[in-house]
């Protein structure tokens, strides 16, 4: 169950991170390097906070091969944006970013539950699982609008770190009770995933006059 | 002891964090991941260091607890700075920015010498203390300024790293030695702090041409 | 042999580090930072992933040493650099730029192979051992360019982690076959410089578009 969390996680966070490599510009290998970073940042993290090394973000085969599977879709969509939007530049940027929003919901319901569920695995104690947690949510996102030169997403939104920090504890409190179900896991994910879609469609957010760096759009 | 240096300086640089945070205009979160990042990243990045993993900053409840309490203490300082100078903003990011430079050399003493002394207690060799010392101590406040886009401090301010490894420095001859007592301790911190001081008020510094990016002061 | 190529890495990442921050137009301490974080930073991520703390990158005199040789080294190629192109400033700030990118390609190829050779040896998974050679041979670079506020190299350039990847698992290959000798090791080395080198001269990169934030040149 974790592994199919962590998979999905990576593919969606390595599809956004590839975006975010096309609507910077950058090239064939600046997708990928950036589609590896966002995709397996979080874990990477995770994995040397919980003294878990070498982290599986380089040692699991799977997790290679779920980038490169990513790396390859980004290039088939990005020529689908391209196509679409040919004359109108900014409509094309907005849709990038707009996608980038919406996968980076998905990979943040998968990850808080699959950091929360590995730590609470290898004996972590609860504090620190939830917010292992949060961080394997959060991380990869962060490095990935870092590395381009933009105020990382967290600081810019209100419901982002939170509702991962609250699945987290889910599952946390969960194992603590000996109430670690399929159902619960499940549950903790898609409260997540409706929260931060509910903010993204609703645009429920403080005002953020930050302007980012680096980007267009 | 070293819970006790290690809570003055947490809170230090979580206030600066979310004082950075509010002059770089970002939100409630904002104001709070970049007070949990400044808080407890020098901490966390020396626990990795030293290998004592899950980390304190994510596992310990009274750090925790403390950036909180810190988060709390910016938007009431914040409601301050707006009110002595509404029509003043200039005024009032300089006032954040004085105040960031005051709470920096506090969080630095402290963290030099904490770090200095959980590295000893560790069992790391003198040279790799001394530098855990320094890194403990810097290394929050140069997460912070990446994540909003400046260059850190560390990079622009001469006497910024240098007195933090001297304190470091104190600590770890003192513990070869077998020296190592609350006076020394508390000496050491009173240096760093007393050099970082004098460099700020008498502004001794070598020019620092290179303008900060993503900010207005 | 693999002391060898880590002190030459961690001198001419120094070196570049050191050139990075004269362009930036940082201090003296500036200089001495990004020196360090440049030549010794891809190291301490590889002790890091590899469960070896405290990093030696923090504990070995040598490394040390070998980076306050290049901050001094810089000093006096700096004032080479000020004489050949006092009033061509642009002059200068190219000269340094293809400095960097050479001693880079210098860097990368020795870090691949002494990050990969560490792993074999310290009994990581193949797959593993490869991307610790190609993160230790690439991350001092990232370190120094984000800390600036520059776009990494390695997000810009086409042939510069897949050399470093390609060197590091010649090394795995050849250690998994019982084959690791010297001269496989240098060839490794060799072709990572060569195929970096190449790309430099005959510019063989994709168009990179994106602008670098926060320098002249």
């Amino acid at each position: 169950m974790r592994l199919a969390l962590d998979l999905v996680g990576i593919f969606v966070f390595a599809l956004s991170g590839g975006l975010v490599a096309v609507r910077a510009r950058l090239d064939l290998f600046g997708v990928a390097v950036l589609a590896w970073v966002s995709g397996l940042g979080g874990g990477i993290v995770r994995d040397v906070f919980l003294g878990d090394v070498p982290p599986a973000g380089i040692s699991n085969p799977w997790y290679v091969v779920t980038v490169l599977v990513a790396g390859l879709v980004v290039f088939a969509f990005h020529g689908l944006f391209v196509d679409l939007s040919r004359h109108r530049p900014k409509l094309r940027l907005q849709r990038i970013s707009e996608s980038v929003k919406y996968l980076d919901a998905v990979g943040l319901a998968t990850f808080a539950v699959a950091g929360a569920l590995k730590a609470v695995v290898l004996g972590a104690p609860p504090l620190a699982a939830v917010f292992v947690g949060g961080i394997t949510a959060v991380g990869g996102g962060v490095v990935r609008d870092v590395l381009v030169g933009q105020v990382p997403e967290v600081l810019r939104r209100d419901l982002y770190a939170v509702p991962a920090l609250l699945g987290a504890a889910i599952v946390v409190v969960a194992a603590e009770l000996g109430q670690l179900s399929f159902v619960v896991v499940w549950s903790a994910v898609a409260l997540v995933l409706g929260i931060r879609i509910a903010a993204i469609v609703f645009d429920l957010n403080a005002p953020t006059p930050i302007p980012s760096r680096g980007e267009a759009a």
